[in-house]
């Protein structure tokens, strides 16, 4: 394999419309092509890999068969979309996904009229193709609506919402089911078992020839009629009740791989669904690339690396990643304290659960891609007595927020709520980013919020969290590498509602909360040398505030400056209420709030992201600067 | 019938284990008096009617079976908790019901250890009830867990990521599917017809006779096989494949109304279920009051009335309700706009689109109580060239806060958010306060968030949204009727960001946000007879500020005092931040911001509400003579 595969058919075509041209044996050696591009580009951007080459065959098929962009074709989660990306005018640029200025690695409305909905989020696609459909329905944008969703985004709620209202409306839409029998990790739930035993019985040979006799031996006559070729279809299902029994018609399952299968089945459907169809397509994550289908994730999300050994090239690292700080910090605690659990909304990995589950089985939960019953199943738990760790990515958590607010924060119950990706997270861009959730848990009554400055305090709030029973408690981590601080031998926890002073300066004190505080450090430096040396602080609690550290600051100081990683109606608004209740402002303090800006960022190293964010050290410089009306001409001096 | 109904059988029943000493016999007949004490009791209160009738004769069934409180009774919604109310020790204080300082509407974990989880939005509590098995599987509190769940709240999510989980941890977990083929309003979805199947051909009465043969015909040496048990259970089942292949065994349908039905199979469930069993039981909201069960809603949820005729003691009203406005507004606006669609998550009553769905049936989706899909929906609509208005109260907006980020925000999809219940909202109490849109909404790139000073504004903020197709548009608005203002003639947009003055004065500004104006004009009103005549604004929009009325406001006067309906974080935080960024802050201003406090207030009346939060026009008139320092003597003078 070289550097750029050689791709004869795949560089003739530039859109799908030229897909249209080839023959169906083109276009299995076009897809063969794909795949080798796909591996190529990924080779040196790093991203998802897996789930791509998992959906190259289908990619073909949908663009040769549907009418894109005219026909609505929407990925779920969309991080199986770069081979799409290739077929629909972005092969120019497929080798700068994930990078600043580049592809985003999802689907962009703003990037291409081939990407009808973003996503990121998972289970989303049905609900929008619906959405589509009725718009062509009443007047608005015509075609088909065809959603692709995973066997893992099945298990959200949200899909199946969905699923029972399409079922009601009876409008014809496609939804296919691309079952790799693997989300992100291992899939769980009864409704993966269910998946599994629906093929259980059948061989793809025999569907194969069924698929393929579906349409060849349709007599003409039957062609117009497209109820009795509705009926044709189901014969071809080995099973599927579950989506009959919510109204959807259902074709599989099907050999997701074989394109003949495929583009027979696709055609038939278009030709002739009147209302809403499933087809249940088994594909193979990593199809095709060694290396992936041997990775136990499947090649989920890898760095770049070597096209022939499949090596990822990551750089060393010097410093624990917060995610593994703290599952080594729960098990830690769990040793010795048997009321821990944690759960885990299909993220085993990401948030360094599997650790915990391969110590005490039986006290980890993975509840597949589920938030909302995440939540309230913890804070059953936490009302039976134990002591559950809720363990969601902040931007994920958004998906549980009424069940935080309903189930927990109402009834007080002690939920431990450990978000990582907390802030700007790079590669994955805006739909990942942790921006919200300070403002959005900081003002529910008796929560307890903190944010770790660094991996040594992250062991210490892991500590309070468990120690807390009174009520709900969260704190939040930034995704990646600590700092490289010395850790704490045992973890004890903090007290309640108490920041620390970092270092004792004159006219202006920064007052961090979060991981933005070697930002802050830096900035003090940089500003020591110019003469003004800052107090430096963390907050450490959002909520309850440090009441008395911070109306000191305020009072010793000329200026105050709160910094963090999250946007307006989070800890700097509730430090201005603090400050305005008590009549601080009324004879002036020079405060300033820095927090995310009100745009969505678009995705690029956390570093990068955080300088179009201004919360980088020269920035924080540059607002002390300006605050104390020493000169904008001083900024990144 | 009188006022307070013979019950000599309920007079000796103070607690639970008191049922355990009477015959079948007599707990049919306790469930006749324990129907009549809760007619009587919400004939005096008003309330939740219907979906208590419903489940009188499980409730008795229930408690007569299980060791409440050690196994733990779930109730989902819990709006029908009214008679295991009356069983669990607070029948001496159930004419309180919903009133300050009473016992609530739902379960509440702080008011009785029979409510083991307190409930209100719906669909929580399969997901409650694992949590409390695991918790007993794991050396917390032991018991059974047993969730009653309605037919309505089966269409959310939630319901169905719980069911997933459960029938894939299999452990033992009770579900009664409490099915009136009804939730609020009638049902939606492929699901309810789903069920409705399911019980179609099967006559009562010969599930009747298959029930009570489950016991009595079970032979002595099956009785210590639960596996046995189990199938023979399946037996009965002429249906349920759907819950059967998410890993639950299915039993019913059942009369839900039978008491020995009931029993009989309540207690085979209890002696031998090893796995999750869901029970299918059919029941009538408003069983046994023939003036609910003739009503269209079935008694859901009504005022106090007469026992006899069942007329409703509604208070006449000057003014028509914020939902009707809204209502009759976007139909005026539809007349003429065919892109305008409407969305409701099984609220058509609530949220008045009942009345828009009898003029455009086409252009208006009752989605079933699925939040999530209902924004997503939305959200495809608006990317299909539609106009669409998602209609959900603030409160349950929070189940769908992930998708309005997600799907809408970042997308910036010109979805249109039409949020009732804004604020407090009365004798739902504090699961249904609409406390933190403001705060959710207003953080979110893009968005613009509105809030109505009175019904007028309602008119024109709807045809504000109707015409804003740049981006997504909130505007909230409270329960209740309007104030009484002229209305406009026709509809007409406002300038995006642009407050308005409503009397200009001295020393003060009292810049409201939302329906607290008519009490800041009254506690403008006050302090003018006092000398101190305020400015007041209006300022219609928390995003995007009109930050030159703002500054200027600030710049004119010694102080300026925010007021809003909503929790720290929302538009005070916004006005502050602008402030603090501006340097407003840095030579002195009395600012100050009236929000929610932070507590969860309990039901009363709006009013009285308000003035725990401390924000009824004394309250604001006690802010602003405490911020310019003319003492704390005049304080309610």
């Amino acid at each position: 394999m070289t550097d750029r595969p050689t791709t004869p058919l795949l560089d003739r075509v530039h859109l799908p419309a030229d897909l249209k041209g080839l023959s169906d044996f083109e276009l299995e050696r076009l897809a063969a092509e794909l795949r080798a591009e796909t591996i190529a580009a990924v080779s040196q951007t790093g991203g998802h890999l897996g789930a791509g080459l998992g959906v190259v065959e289908l990619t073909v098929a949908l663009h040769a068969v549907f009418d894109t962009p005219r026909d609505k074709l929407i990925w779920d989660v969309s991080h199986q979309c770069y081979p799409h990306k290739i077929l629909t005018g972005r092969r120019d640029r497929i080798r700068t996904l994930r990078q600043k200025d580049g592809l985003s690695g999802f689907t962009k409305r703003s990037e291409s009229p081939y990407d009808p909905f973003g996503a990121a989020h998972s289970s989303t696609s049905i609900s929008a193709a619906l959405g589509f459909k009725v718009a062509a329905d009443l007047g608005g944008d015509p075609g088909d609506a065809i959603a692709v969703i995973g066997d893992g985004a099945m298990s959200a709620g949200m899909a199946y919402e969905a699923m029972n209202n399409a079922g009601h409306e009876g409008r014809r839409l496609i939804v296919i089911l691309n079952d790799n029998e693997m989300s992100i990790a291992p899939p769980v739930g009864a409704m993966s078992s269910y998946l599994s035993r629906l093929y259980a019985g059948a061989p793809f040979q025999e569907l194969k020839a069924a698929a393929k006799g579906a349409v060849s031996l349709l007599p003409e006559p039957f062609r117009e009629g497209a109820r009795r070729a509705k009926d044709l279809l189901k014969h071809m299902a080995v099973g599927g009740t579950l989506f009959e029994e919510l109204g959807f018609s259902y074709v599989g399952p099907i050999d997701g791989h074989d394109m003949e299968q495929l583009l027979a089945v696709l055609r038939t459907v278009k030709e002739r669904a009147t209302g809403p169809i499933l087809i249940h397509a088994i594909t193979k994550k990593g199809k095709g690339y060694a290396p992936a289908e041997s990775a136990r994730d499947k090649g989920h999300g890898v760095s770049k690396f070597d096209m022939v050994t499949g090596e990822q090239k990551k750089a060393p690292s010097n410093a624990p990643s917060y995610t593994n700080v703290f599952a080594e910090t729960l098990i830690k605690l769990a040793e010795t304290d048997p009321r821990i659990t944690a759960v885990t909304a299909a993220m085993p990995d990401g948030t360094g659960l599997k650790k915990f589950m391969e110590r005490f089985a039986s006290r980890c939960f993975d509840v597949g891609i589920a938030e909302q019953h995440a939540v309230t199943f913890s804070a059953g738990m936490a009302a039976g007595g134990l002591r559950p760790f809720c363990a969601i990515y902040s931007t994920f958590l958004q998906r549980g927020y009424d069940q935080v607010v309903h189930d927990v924060a109402i009834q007080r119950l002690p939920v431990r709520f450990a978000i990582d990706r907390a802030g700007l997270v790079g590669a994955d861009g805006a739909t990942h980013a942790g921006s919200y959730d300070v403002a959005y848990l900081a003002n529910l009554p008796g929560f307890t919020v903190m944010a770790a400055a660094d991996e040594a305090e992250l062991v210490r709030m892991v500590a309070t969290a468990a120690a807390h029973d009174s009520g709900p408690i969260a704190f939040r981590f930034p995704r990646g590498e600590g700092v490289g601080v010395e850790m704490p031998e045992t973890p004890e926890p903090l007290e309640i509602g108490k920041g620390r002073i970092l270092r004792e300066g004159a006219r202006v004190a920064l007052l961090s909360f979060g991981a933005r505080l070697q930002e802050v450090m830096a900035a003090a430096e940089a500003l020591a040398a110019k003469g003004i040396a800052p107090t430096v602080a963390d907050a450490r609690f959002a909520k309850p505030l440090d009441e008395a550290l911070i109306l000191r600051l305020a009072e010793d100081h000329e200026a105050l400056i709160t910094v963090e990683e999250g946007a307006v109606g989070g800890f700097g608004s509730h430090v201005a209420q603090l400050l305005a209740e008590r009549g601080v402002f009324d004879h002036g303090l020079k405060y300033r709030s820095m927090v995310l800006p009100d745009i969505f960022i678009d995705q690029a190293s956390p570093k990068d992201m955080y300088e179009v964010a201004g919360l980088n050290a020269e920035d924080i410089e540059a607002k002390v600067l300006a605050a104390l009306g020493v000169g904008q001409l001083s900024k990144r001096a």
